[in-house]
């Protein structure tokens, strides 16, 4: 078959490699029928994550058809069109149990494992480990082209963004960074009710996009943007002010959008530690969070998907083929100045 | 009346001041039957406090007897015996109807204003604002010696530590700092099902009160401590892990010990800003906690305390009358030396 | 001043009363701008409610302008324009504090006083006690045929449906009844992201503005009802399933449509027994909820209102004056018949 | 080997039965070492429970030793000491991945199926199917004695009782029927900080056990309970009323026993409806509760019977070996009389 292969920092190549086949009685094996690129792939060719090595195919996003399954597996069979997200699950764990796989115990000490510590999604066929625990069906009503961004764009958005940030009906979020994981946030605020979503980006067609994506008010960053955010609420600030970038800076703005009693989530991957002004928060009464993706909502999203009221598919602004890898890789490296969220990559 | 009056930085006396009195209907008049020092009370005398000048009676703590109410007052007559907490609430601000009079609007956007804003409790006689909604009968079985601490110590370790570190049954919690607000969190996680209670303190006095107080575990802080802490757990770390000192390293040992999953719950007054590793901790799925008590949980605490679960008395080493003021204060700003958690001040 | 006043079963009259005074310093007299009349209003004129007698002023919601604040006011002033909401809350007791005014131990052990315990609404000035805890400003963005509805209807939906129904992202919720507070369910359900709304009902007309107010399926109730809303569900039945009538009959209906692990959630006002299926229900982890309105979901109302998210204006289906008052009722009682939701009354 | 076999109601044998053996790659066998009766059992002796046929091995409790493992178990080897609990679950359900296998759609529709739709855990050796997400490894300080409990009574009273109920620090605890589970309630209202907690039984021996297992206050069961118990608390009722016999007047009683606000927790198996007050009971927003236990809390459960907070135990008040079976549940089908709680069944 056909894969994207790392070769070290800087390289990568779509070349012929092995077939994916079933190794453990919990695998199943799928077709990918369309994956994507994630900010992370591009870390990774960057040398940043240590843990990928020579050889490595990359990716963790696919939805896809199943070609074979193992001896264990009762949930999916061949035909079977799934949804196959960023982290897997061995179902067992005391992380598991507790629904946060991102943490799971047993395939790593972190869920994350395609593309990591396993081959990837970003070929023609992938092994998907653990499958009955990690696979989700797709609904009829679901496309691929929206499925796909369920597989980590939008739940990251959501779960380390809004359901961490505890977004309540009324409140007023910002949004500091209107990249694909930005917008995730801001399409799925609307399922616990913000009256008001505050967007804040240097970048203007990402403005433009938050606007669509439901922002109800947008501000290009700059030195009056905590002034103005706080000038759209009762001089207190923001109910919750979700991070996603993964910059000291853009953390710092965020946490000085915030009112007391607030929560500043940080989505955004961090390379270096952050100053915190403790003499000044410790009185404020708010909360820090931050983490990896547990894609437990994906149920949740995909009936939101299914029903029209998250239009996923909005992520998706330019398409390739698998031959065209290299080329999506381009632009996805260089998505503002492509006027790029996420790309969509598909067989022929 | 007499009362401990702040003079500047460094400056204090136990002097003549004209009697507290109603000056709005919503207010009453306590005479302060027994009150104590708190860790603020030092940092104000240091300086560190612009918002309080020269003339404001110190404190924020008091048990006490109702001696007038103004004409709205409905809850209070006088000869009852009340707590005077740390917080005042006007009870109608989103704040206060939200439960986080912390933060109350209407009293100066903080809602510790007693010793700090108005006038404190280290007197014979204190007016107290928004009585209805402030203050709280003292049942008969609880005692001036247990509910004094109720006043802030034990909220503070409870409301700031254990629930905004929301312990759950079968946790292991970790407590840095085990003055009296780290020995106040170790003396309510029981409340909320904690399996273990591991304290660090440099002081080994503390760390005798931290068994006595409920601690499973106790340890020297030092170079090793987080690997013993480790080595107590699966190696992942603890559950939770309540900050109760105020300082960088302090904040930064309570990050360093807790699991994927944790919170990390700053009690400490910090004075300056903390590098918080993102970069290792942003994958964590942790969240880090911080505030200033609300004394929303004193009906739930003088319940434990009236039931014998939960033994407040303990926390006060030492006892003085009024005239001794100064003399409390030299014990009580040497803590660690004179064996000392807190302080009983009564009148004769 | 003119008010309607309750003269036993059946009997009552547009007619001159004593105005309406401060008589604690902590009232506000409100002059009132806009009324409405509520279901137990009907209840009270059957006779049902035997706490009411004699020479009552009837009516528990108002929209109106502050004429006249007692001595211990702080939060409100003359002119203020303001919501009087069907529930009144010391904010000193128990469930005041907990944020259930339903059961305020102040007021009368209930928190529905107006039209009820004193007088009510439906004249041309209302004494509010605990006027500030009590009442609310209404912003300027919202109009008072807007806000006259969240002083009973729509938090009556909203908390006893949708937030004791603990409905979430995703969720399928069924609505029995759709009159006035089936509908204000229906309306706010979408602020936790329910997926699928079904309403039922032997109307068509309330069927048709289900649909309007947001329901995606609608059922004439009858013998296939459950059959039709499981074939609609995966065969289980609906995550939460709201009860907006108060009779037997249409709570096991609810009953017999939820899922293993639902809720269903009372919110009719019943006036006999009903027989439970508990032999069928033990084992289906699911909970039954029901209780009067707290109101204190009313700033989150209004913020929904102000940003147009929640339609509130949609309820007022008919207008009248203070003396077409008998005509309101006459219109509102039979408000099936006239295709009539609630009636909005003003001065002139 | 040798087995409790079902042959129609109260038809049942201690015979020899085929070897329990891996029917698919995800089970486990299981020798069994301990086992217990449930009150379950001796419904389906009575015939009670229509779909156990004759031929079935009855019992879903036991501690045990794996014997063999099926081809895809990763979390257990043979030699492994397991707790098997009345609950089995596929890990990969909606229910499952929610924490509700009581409902686990795979196994069954209900995730009670030992001793009901597959052979159970009164024999030598049990099938034990989807055993990674279903078995737990029994710590080295954890007592068969001990773990016994925990593969159903004490589950059953903590998850269906205390945690359905919501009970919370300080709270006061009505529990209606001291039998095993009732006791298994009061054992676990502490690790939520119930600052009292009342048993009511018509049986002196249990509420004798009762007081030993945490109650703070007994009442016989009788004319005058209701007025008792409201006597306790500050006349408006408790907190939590806990259910845990299954009869209408029992479960009226809890019901009588509630404040407003409060929670309804029924334990009991119910074979007939039950007239509920609804007329008086809509207004008081309280909740009922009722359910099958999910056995999810074990892992909590094991930390606080390890670290020695819940003497587990303490159920076990008769012992017995597999060859007296007979005797065994001629003792625990009349437990009253012979002072019996839960016996224990070891082979030799």
């Amino acid at each position: 078959m056909k894969a994207l292969v790392y070769h070290g920092p800087g390289q990568k190549a779509w070349e012929d490699v092995a077939d994916a086949t079933i190794e453990e009685p919990t695998d199943v094996v799928v077709r990918v029928d369309t994956t994507t690129i994630c900010g992370t792939d591009l870390h990774i060719l960057h040398g940043d994550v240590a843990a990928v090595t020579d050889g490595r195919i990359l990716g963790h996003e696919a939805v896809g058809t199943v070609t074979e399954v193992g001896g264990a597996v009762k949930g999916f069979r061949p035909g079977d069109r799934v949804l196959v997200p960023a982290i897997t699950k061995c179902g067992r764990c005391d992380y598991c149990q507790r629904g946060m796989p991102s943490h799971c115990q047993t395939v790593g000490g972190i869920g994350w494992i395609f593309g990591h510590l396993i081959d990837g999604t970003q070929a023609e066929l992938v092994r998907v480990p653990y499958a009955d625990t990690s696979l989700y069906q797709v609904p009829a009503d679901v496309s691929d082209e929206q499925a796909i961004f369920l597989a980590d764009a939008l739940p990251t958005g959501y779960e380390v963004g809004v359901l961490a940030g505890q977004v309540r009906p009324g409140d007023t979020v910002a949004v500091v960074g209107a990249g694909a994981v930005g917008l995730a946030a801001i399409l799925t605020t609307g399922l616990w009710g913000a009256s008001r979503v505050i967007a804040i980006d240097s970048n203007k067609f990402r403005l433009e996009k938050a606007l669509e994506f439901g922002a109800t008010d947008v501000f290009e960053a700059g030195q009056g943007t905590a002034g103005d955010v706080l000038a759209l609420t009762d001089g207190l600030g923001v109910d919750v002010a979700i991070e996603a970038v993964g910059f000291p800076e853009t953390l710092l703005t965020a946490a000085s959008l915030v009112r007391p009693g607030g929560t500043i989530a940080n989505i955004g991957v961090h390379g270096v530690p952050v100053e915190i002004p403790m003499q000044d928060m410790w009185i404020k009464n708010v909360r820090l969070t931050m983490g990896l993706v547990d894609t437990v909502s994906i149920p949740t999203l995909l009936k939101m998907v299914a029903s029209g009221r998250i239009p996923a598919e909005k992520m998706g602004t330019h398409t390739f083929t698998f031959d065209q890898m290299t080329e999506a890789y381009g632009v996805f490296g260089n998505a503002a100045a492509n006027a790029a969220l996420k790309v969509i990559i598909t067989p022929a």
